[in-house]
Formats: structure tokens, sequence, C-alpha cells
């Protein structure tokens, strides 16, 4: 099987540009000629809109699992259909699911999203440390899929907690970013980056540098442009000189996009383009 | 509507003992005769029996979602059925789902998980700090619900994490847990206890009562009994001295206690009585 971490720069390289498209699909927000029909099938049949849209532009689309549960199993069902589809559209799909408990539990959490869906990496949640990620790591690394656990978040209170600094001066996120480099090593591709990435928030630009020092061999995931503030000169900090090593996410910025026009697909697929141009200039 | 640590206290003094069974049930240690069924059956059948078998003996089950979703949406629907079937079964009902996300995106998972799941809690996590845990709260307290934050979660791996201690020797675990208590004291009910409690493993019984005293308010929800080697000596450093502000959980070493026995319901009774018994007398 192809290693995560090329197929993933494999495809950034098509696409000529390290960006992802955040499917967080709220009710309230469709266009108007889904607005009337059961929430399952309007989150799923705007999903599907999105990923034709962007699916020649973008190379990794990042399905937020939060807003398909919001709707129960049967938006469960939906995010399992949404995450395939993107994968038949030659998209790498990254379900966002942030999932993390004690080694037993963590395995079942990794055989539902990682085995029985169709993606090509998760999320995964550090607060339980080595052994509650090793189940995640044992079910990606053979199967050719990649996690990206959580090391600095992108919301305002990730400083009051992720700070915290020990007795030498270092924080708490750079103690989760050596643990992470350390799993990660186990399981590097062709072209030296590992199939175990990181969740850096582009609203920390300062942290990232720092982070993108500690692991040299992660790819981050960067969310935080866009509607939550960071710009494409803050999300530049996750990337090593030769513009590789991240992956920026959108998600509102992109999705909602078409406010006002009836050509929703048009407008979304438009604001992916300036997105990826955003990104891909800030790297120059 | 009643407050929930109220309804749990209530609910812990009729039954007489501080307790909760664990719903984690897992396909290949199902009783023969489940075994041949389709997986989300099998589970949802399981569950059936073993809250007939508890709900007599224990305030409080936990359903733990990870062993649900490992069977797709299928899976999320009988977890859905059995957190109801517990509800109308007299049962104090805490989803064990331990999400957590920036504030947009937790506001999803608690309408998903408090507002349109029949259960009393649910767990969360909280690396993401305050604005990540706000949303769940929001949710919670005017429902009448509640939440068990993590604070010393029962795993080996926990201390590298969550020892992490400042400059002033503080460790991570009681800055999350002044957080906790800061957070809790705007929703406390009549008995003094607030709706949002605290996860803190039994399996570290010095930590626990450090954080007894850090969280006066806190109902801790104790994992770590049992199968993961915690003793109910241990469970005992997580109460105060009157005996309430604690639920321990048992999981494993209570569902599966029928092993070799045909009348597997009987002996899951026969377990959830001896271990409601175990922890009543390490309280005397």
């Amino acid at each position: 099987v192809d290693h995560f971490a090329d197929r993933l720069l494999d495809a950034i390289e098509a696409k000529g540009s390290p960006v992802c498209v955040g499917l967080d699909p709220s009710m309230e927000k469709l266009p108007p000629e889904l607005k009337h029909l059961p929430p399952g099938e309007a989150i799923e049949r705007f999903c599907t809109g999105v990923i034709e849209a962007v699916a020649g532009i973008v190379p990794a689309v990042k399905p937020q699992i939060a807003y398909f549960e919001r709707y129960g199993h049967g938006g469960v069902a939906a995010y399992e259909r949404v995450c395939r589809l993107a994968v038949q559209a030659g998209l790498v799909v990254i379900g966002d699911v942030k999932r993390g408990d004690i080694g037993s539990t963590a395995a079942e959490y990794a055989a539902a999203h990682l085995g029985n869906t169709a993606v090509d990496a998760i999320t995964v949640n550090s607060y339980f440390g080595a052994d509650g990620i090793a189940p995640f790591v044992q079910a990606a690394a053979p199967a050719g899929k990649g996690l990206f656990v959580l090391v600095r978040t992108s919301n305002p209170s990730a400083a009051a907690i992720q700070d915290l600094a020990d007795a030498a001066g270092v924080p708490l996120y750079e103690h989760v970013a050596a643990q992470v480099a350390q799993i990660g090593a186990f399981c590097v591709g062709g072209r030296g980056y590992s199939a175990v990435g990181a969740v850096v928030g582009a609203t920390w630009p300062q942290q990232a540098r720092t982070l993108r020092q500690i692991m040299p061999q992660q790819i981050f995931l960067v969310p935080g442009y866009g509607a939550q503030g960071a710009t494409a000169a803050d999300c530049a900090a996750a990337f090593k000189s030769d513009g590789t090593g991240a992956i920026v996410n959108a998600s509102r910025s992109v999705l909602y996009a078409f406010a006002g026009q009836s050509d929703w697909k048009a407008a979304i697929a438009q604001a992916a383009k300036a997105f990826a141009q955003d990104i891909r200039a800030a790297l120059k």
C-alpha cells in the first residue's frame, strides 16, 4: 500500500496548492434549495455539491463528523457516504473525528474510523498520552493511512491548557510535539514525512515556527484560516522553506461563500480557487 | 427540571452504592447465543440484557460509544436505542463520548449528544480549554443534564502528559481541575454538587485525594476499577468523608463475568452486586 504522507504530498503537487476544504455542513447555512429537505439528506447533498465543486481545485477535504453526528445515526450514515464519495472523486479525505481514549477503547475507535470508514486519515486527541495514540498508529500505518494528533489547537482558550510551561520553561504543546515526533519516527514514508502528523493552529504562527523545528517529519494540518482569523502569512509559519510540510484547512470561508448567489457550487469553486491561490502566494 | 447532580445523588442513595456499570459490548466476548447475530443487533441485545440484569442493583450505566461506532451508523443507532432503554429502566445514563473541539464544533457535539440523545450526562475532553467546554455546559445545565470533564485519566500513559508540572511544581491535571471547579461553580445544585463533574481515574489514588480538595463541588466519575487494576480502597480516595462525591465505574469485570456460565444475565447481576458491595464496604 502507498504511504499516506507520500500520497498526500503527491496530491498537493498535482493540484498545486497545500490546501484542504473542511466539510462542516450546518442546516441553517445551506443554500435555500436544500433547506427544506430532511437534515441527513440536505447535508449529504450539500457536501456532494461541495465535493464536485472543489475536486479539481484542492487535494483534500476534511469532513467534520460533529456536523453529521448532530443529526444522529442518519447523520453518521451521511458522513460515511460523503467520505466514500470524496475518495471516489480522487480527493485525500481527512476524517476530523478527534477521538481519544484509553488503549482498549481507542482500538475500537481506530477500527471504526480507520478500518470501516473510507478515509485516508483522521484527527486524534492527545490528552491520554502515548498508549491512547498507539492503537490508532497500529491501525493506520499498515493500511497506508495517516493521523493528525492535536498538538496546538486553533481556539482562543488553547493557551490556558497547552501553554502550561514546566520548570525549564518548556510548554505542554512542545512536550506533546516531542511525543508525536517520537511515535511518528516509526512510520516515515519515501519522501521523509511520517504517517503521524500534527494539528497546529494557524492562529499561533510563533508557536508553529517552534513546532516546525521539533517535528521535522510531521505534516501539519493547519486549521484557523479565514473564519477563525488567521491569514495566509500566518499559515506560512507551518511550512518548511521548500514549501512542503503542511496543509491548510478552510471550512466556513469556502463553504458559505455563496451567500446571496444562486449558483452556490460556482461560488464555492471560486472561493476554493481564491483560497488555494492565497496560500500558494504566501509560500513564494 | 431536576438538577443532574441532585438526581444522581438521589439515585445513588436509592440503590445504596455509588457505582456505575459501563456498557462496552465487544462482539468477540458476547455470550454464544448472541455471537451469530449481525453486530448491531448482537450488541444491542447484549446491552438490553445487561440493563435488565443491573437496573435493580446499580444507579447508573455508562454506554461507551466507541464500542457502538465500531459498527458504523448501525452501531450508533444501537447506541441511541440502548441509551433510551436505560433511561426507561430508571437508570442514570452517562454517555461516554469524550468529545472535544473548538467552540463552534463543540456546540454541534453538544446538540448531538446532550440534545438529541437520551442521556443524563456525557464525558468531555479538556485539551481545548474553557471555550471548548463552554458549549457543553450551555447545552447541559438548562436541560438538567451533566458533564464529566477529563481531568486525570486511568490509563498508564496519563502521567506523561497530565503530570507535566509548572515552575511552582503544580501539575497539568491540577490546573485542569481548577478550571473545571471554576466553570462548574455556575451550576451547583441543591445538594452542593455541580452539574459539571470530573473524570478521575481510580488507578491514581494519591492524585485523587489532591483533586478532591481542589474540586469540592465536583462529582468524580471514577474509571479503572477491576480490569484496569484499581481496588475498592483505591476508589475510596475519590470520595468525601461522608461517602458522597463520586461514582465508580466497572465495565469488563461485570459485563464478562459470565464466562463459561449459561445464564449470563444472572452472572452479570451477581457480579454487579459484588461490585456494589465491594465499593460500599470500602466507604464504611
